[in-house]
């Protein structure tokens, strides 16, 4: 379970977590693009993970977990503070074992997440928009139930699910220069970045995250966690800090994260939607607008790109003015 | 080439053309919803052609129909008027074998469909929106260019193409019950009609049609031509007559033809995007529309359903109120 000392999945972790959720989740397709090819002049291969079962890659985390709990830890059912793909995803998850999903969610959280928890048979409890009241009111909710508490990212057997995404791309493209995910928590980026290093250790993986969210690049760059305090982006995805486990694998198995501009997020789904007919929300698209904006060279490159979640407010699209 | 008199791809043509295009095109996805089918009682495959190259179905038939002219035939280019997808397929195939593409298109087109033409190198002359305004400069532009026509639909090289995303359905899934449709021209309808007549007649092929675009449906009833006149309808897909080709076909192969409701039209484009994440534009969401409406029984039945296409105005979402 450990690289450099760091805990963290290996790959017999992450090939375990594979198939035990093989049962439960999609194989996700990867769709390719001949024109936005020719636009960037590298090979881009998206691994669509909107199509994901809850509309994102956090099914396989959530799944994950679930599955690697006793039957005693899971009698109570599980919990957790999010407000978004990580509640969706554990309660359907734990609807699927039987079990009961007790899901904290700040009182801002969109409407359409919300009522995609409750379809998932979720049971929400509302707290204030700020950190203290959702680690408050999740206590006073497992104290009262008894639940585990399954976090959205700071959990290795989160992590090693999330790994499960790039597994696939890996086995059915070749030869993949750079993969790309967005970071916001790290779950992700942490699960994609062992993955790589386990599986295919010519690649390198790079991470894109909102210049008005940026506190893993300033995490990255000073080797030392920087909380996110006032994250001012679209990409709702990625406005928590990095964790105390996926910090140190991304210091140690991710080359760089680069930053991009609101309108390069909104610039880059919208490409996705127009022209792509890809449903992916604004954190999704972070990773093409950091190459839209030129924030890395990708000329002649194969790059994987993990298309996180598709999970978007179609009430509320950022091109559309509401009057 | 015919059937009961009525001229006609066989399995031959439609086996050729799945032949003849398959370098250009995508093989598109299968996509499944188990909430969906939990909540319908039947199990609904989409057969998604808004991944297709273009968006939609349309590249099909306009590149089988290219490829099936001569060099002769082609060097002047080829000409269609078309306020939609056959416009981009026409102009996307005939790029690709180095031609022109003529595009008629009335004024009122919308402006992300207009700028997609252009993507693909095709050449707008605009006229006004009646059938009479678009035959005359279409005569004028074939007189001053000499290209060929590509009729939309009433074509038997664009029927061959358009049935060959059923031919892959048909290959992908297996014992199928029903296969749907939406139609308007009959292109897509009459191509899906002779993709299950002769490849997997056990099914059954149902139409959908907007109730307020009701000529088809009308024409099938009183198995006489009914023209669209006043055609008023979101599925902006669906607002052509049946052609002199199309609705023979469509006569002899066709269970049924249903109609819905324009609510009905959006409700469920409005699940497609939402909880499948397809972007599918309105024509696309008709046959789903017909299911939800209960229009059919689907209880206990495998239903293919063709997603036509993706080309939706993201800026004028039919959910979505406007100042």
């Amino acid at each position: 379970m450990t690289s450099d000392n760091v805990p963290a999945p290996g790959a017999t972790e992450i090939l375990a977590a594979a198939g035990r959720i093989a049962p439960y989740i999609n194989h996700t397709p990867v769709f390719t693009s001949t024109r936005l090819n020719r636009l960037l002049g590298g090979e881009i291969y998206f691994k669509c993970e909107n199509f994901q079962k809850v509309g994102a890659f956090k099914a396989r985390g959530a799944m994950n977990a679930i599955l690697s709990l006793s039957p005693e830890d899971l009698a109570c059912g599980v919990a957790t503070h999010s407000s978004g793909n990580h509640a969706q995803a554990l309660s359907w998850a734990a609807s699927l074992k039987k079990t009961k999903a007790y899901i904290v969610m700040p009182s801002n959280s969109s409407k359409v997440k919300a009522e995609a928890v409750k379809g998932y048979r979720g049971i929400i409890t509302y707290c204030e928009p700020t950190l203290e009241a959702r680690e408050s009111t999740l206590a006073d909710v497992r104290a009262r139930t008894g639940a585990v508490e399954v976090h959205p990212y700071n959990n290795l057997n989160i992590i090693a699910g999330q790994a499960t995404a790039t597994l696939e791309l890996l086995e059915e493209i070749k030869d993949i220069d750079i993969i790309m995910a967005p970071v916001g928590g790290g779950g992700l980026l942490s699960g994609t970045a062992l993955a790589v290093h386990h599986f295919h250790p010519h690649a390198i993986v790079i991470a894109a995250e909102p210049a008005q969210a940026d506190d893993a690049y300033q995490s990255f760059k000073q080797k030392a966690f920087v909380p996110s305090i006032h994250p001012d982006t679209i990409a709702d995805g990625l406005r928590t800090s990095l964790g105390s486990l996926t910090f140190p694998i991304i210091l140690n198995h991710v080359s760089e994260i680069v930053t991009v501009s609101e309108a390069g997020i909104v610039r880059a789904m919208r490409y996705l939607w127009e022209r792509l007919k890809i449903m992916a929300e604004p954190s999704s698209a972070v990773p093409l607008a950091a190459i839209m904006e030129g924030k890395l060279n990708v000329t002649g490159k194969r790059i994987g790109i993990i298309i996180s979640g598709g999970n978007a407010d179609i009430d509320h699209l950022p091109w559309t003015s509401h009057a």
